[in-house]
């Protein structure tokens, strides 16, 4: 690259003549592996005009890091960083004297860092058979239009949608697509006033628990449950009870007492990927019109019901404004496009509104007026169906390969989903099982992270379809099968 | 728009026959407004396969709602919302027994609205003489390049940068450039692991201020200071003290015993655009060590110097890592693009990512990468140079009419930045001033939102010049001395 003039300080009260100084300056810069070898050194005259010195002083200078092998002159173009200049081995520590005086443990009034995500590892693209979650398929994105997309949202015309500082507005054009096109689908019907656009799911629901969460309230999750949820909900210090979830999802009738929000997955309950049925879902809501508490449905895989239409969601059996709805494009776009939303009653959204802007003003204009277009057009409806086809085909495989490995299917999800809830015989511990298999280019996820600690139930483990090609599908579930053999 | 099959359901337990219940819920939807004219219908296959009834069944309803004048036909090209459908007058209004049973004041924790940030009106592009804080200038942005950067971060090369969830991570090419380019300009040298990208620099506030306070903490504000920071204190519980500024920034020397956080401007006091002298912010500093307080530095307009090279910033001049850096995009490049960055000790920014995990995740991939992209090519020094050059021949408008106008300016900037801090006469009310203004097509912000409750100084109001075409200048000022001459 080429180094901004603007880079390039001279230290106030150092020693020694400016030519010196510019060497030192220079130098220093090589030596600690800010300036890169190949990288462009400004001209000696803007240098000089900016650090308000003589052209020659610089040209000096210059001359000297040339002989010392620090830079190195092609000619008319300018002065280099050698490609061979020295560099100093501790360069790649900490500078010194950066260490920090704080004592920081003492300073952070709470630990964040403690509710850490298992993640997966960052290369995992190129292992060959990853059963990994939640992630795009290149093969399957429809990225030509996406472009044309994101290239219209960057027109002059959408100058301001895409530059403005919205505060705490949204994308028009979104909501509108959002409540007539996306909402209905799921029999929800709302005003623009009802609805808020998030940074994805995660964010929806850290604003919900935000809201209506804090000491002396009660929380009740599904257990096991989406991870993330558990450290949200440990950040607003309420209490948070874990009720175990069966085939059906969310048992409502053993709901402890006093719950004031329940969080609950009902289309595909993550992780097990159950549907609660319709039955189900009123005795849910009419728990909770007795009960008095707040429903937040966790919505974030209905666009991924392939095998049977999605059964309706909570919110649009809640004749009480009881329920706020989770809705995300991770799972149907991509999670990178981090872009979800609530719909919930007025007053609701007005605070989550006010506290999204102090967080965080509003989701990126640009990335609102491209998801907007993407549905305007058509395109994300065609890219849905084409998610369809290719995960009915991978399920499949999925399902064929799984019987003929004998493997143990603990939730299969009879709306299609992403994914697979198995267990493992008695006495594998998954985990261990990961990483062996990691090894054998397999990634899968181990279940214990999902549940709440102490309330681990089995030898749980989660392999989803959405990343990887079926051609691979037999031959890696072959191989989780080989390593299960080897510890049962 | 085509409406989407999915968008049709039967109501359960619906009286009548099919073929009427689909008249009922297609004309229902109509009524109610989620169904507007000009909207394409499915095909009558399509839907009588999606609501599992047969097409003759589906057709007929069709006719009937054609006969209705709810939908008319078109040929081979299918049914259309009609034209000249009815509407039921009240389908603006809110939808029958949505309203909520919830008592939604009982169930919320903490009054996050009554933090409310003064707007702009939402047209303010379409007034003539819009002196308004921090928005881009379509006329001086580089349309064509952010968007060439933006195609080149869509490219099948960076999908994975583009689509994936990286939990806590960052794009290491957009950090890259933050640690290479940037961050050397205001004399900071960093490790990647002090450095975490924010939702923009209130996003960063934000961060810093949950991870550090809370309830038994003491915060120190300058007054007036930016408005997005009170409403982040509030939420923190924490003690709050705003300190007045002089025209060198906040004084060390007149700070409260006990501080555990300062956050302050230094680079152009915001809204005062007092520039702090070396020797006051290397007082801050041995005042900070002295009470073992740490300091938030929020650099938001460093890069708008174009009187006079920046000063170095407080973080550069920390030895002991007591300094929590916020750096933004925002003014830079535009509010939008929602971009800002943390450059602190290691300890520190461990938690302000995990807390951002929690919250957040992480802003979008593709936005990181066009920023990148932007950065590396060059494209950014050439916009700053260009902004540079604008602004100051804008100021030097501004300053000769605001001379020629007779008007009093509080607060200047030697370094730059975008606007003049002003004082009216005595006994002059700047909120009813701008309100008089906006009538006469002047936009202005009065000063009282800058300061803590009860603690207002003077007749305060801003003045922007990076939204207002240099010729619209003089006359915009001339009006604002005339309604200030109304009331003085």
């Amino acid at each position: 690259m080429t180094i901004p003039v603007e880079t390039f300080f001279l230290a106030q009260g150092a020693g020694g003549t400016l030519q010196q100084q510019i060497r030192a300056m220079i130098a220093d810069g090589i030596l600690a592996g800010r300036l890169r070898a190949g990288d462009k050194l400004p001209s000696s005259r803007r240098l000089a005009d900016h650090l308000g010195v003589s052209r020659i002083t610089v040209t000096l200078a210059y001359t000297e890091l040339v002989a010392g092998d620090y830079l190195s002159a092609r000619g008319r173009s300018g002065h280099y960083v050698s490609e061979t200049a020295p560099v100093r081995p501790e360069a790649v520590g900490r500078p010194d004297g950066r260490g920090s005086a704080v004592d920081w443990g003492r300073r952070m009034v709470r630990d964040f860092s403690g509710h850490r995500i298992v993640g997966r590892p960052e290369d995992w693209r190129s292992y060959p058979y990853p059963f990994i979650y939640g992630q795009a398929d290149p093969a399957l994105f429809d990225h030509q239009n996406w472009r044309q997309c994101a290239l219209r949202a960057l027109g002059r015309r959408d100058f301001d949608a895409l530059t403005e500082d919205y505060y705490e507005r949204d994308d028009p054009m979104l909501i509108e697509y959002v409540l007539r096109s996306l909402l209905p689908r799921r029999g929800i019907v709302a005003e623009p006033s009802e609805v808020l656009l998030t940074l994805g799911a995660q964010n929806a629901l850290w604003l919900s628990a935000q809201v209506l969460l804090g000491p002396g309230r009660r929380a009740v999750t599904e257990n096991p449950c989406y991870t993330g949820l558990r450290s949200i909900l440990g950040q607003t210090e309420s209490e948070v009870v874990p009720v175990d979830v069966d085939e059906e999802g969310l048992p409502p009738d053993v709901l402890p007492q006093g719950a004031d929000v329940v969080f609950v997955t009902p289309s595909h309950q993550s992780p097990t990927n159950a549907t609660m049925p319709v039955e189900r879902r009123l005795a849910l809501l009419e728990r909770a019109q007795r009960d008095d508490f707040v429903i937040v449905e966790d919505d974030y895989e209905f666009e991924m019901s392939f095998l049977r239409p999605a059964a309706p969601s909570l919110k649009s059996l809640d004749t009480e404004g009881r329920v706020i709805y989770v809705g995300s494009f991770s799972k149907s776009l991509f999670p990178g496009v981090r872009l979800g939303y609530i719909v919930a009653s007025e007053a609701f959204v007005r605070e989550a509104r006010a506290l999204r802007g102090a967080v965080l003003r509003h989701p990126p204009g640009h990335v609102q007026r491209t998801v907007a277009y993407f549905l305007a057009l058509g395109h994300y409806d065609a890219h849905l169906n084409r998610l369809h086809q290719a995960f009915r085909r991978r399920r499949v495989v999925m399902n064929e390969a799984i019987r003929e490995a004998g493997l143990t299917v603990a939730g299969r999800g009879d709306f299609g989903g992403s994914s697979f809830w198995m267990a493992a015989p008695e006495g594998v511990d998954t985990e261990d099982l990961a990483r062996r298999l990691r090894e054998r280019g397999v990634l899968i996820e181990p279940g214990r992270q999902f549940f709440a600690p102490g309330r681990e139930g089995g030898n749980a483990y989660r392999i989803a379809y959405s990343s990887i090609a079926p051609g691979k599908i037999p031959e890696g579930i072959a191989r989780i099968a080989e390593a299960i053999a080897e510890r049962a």
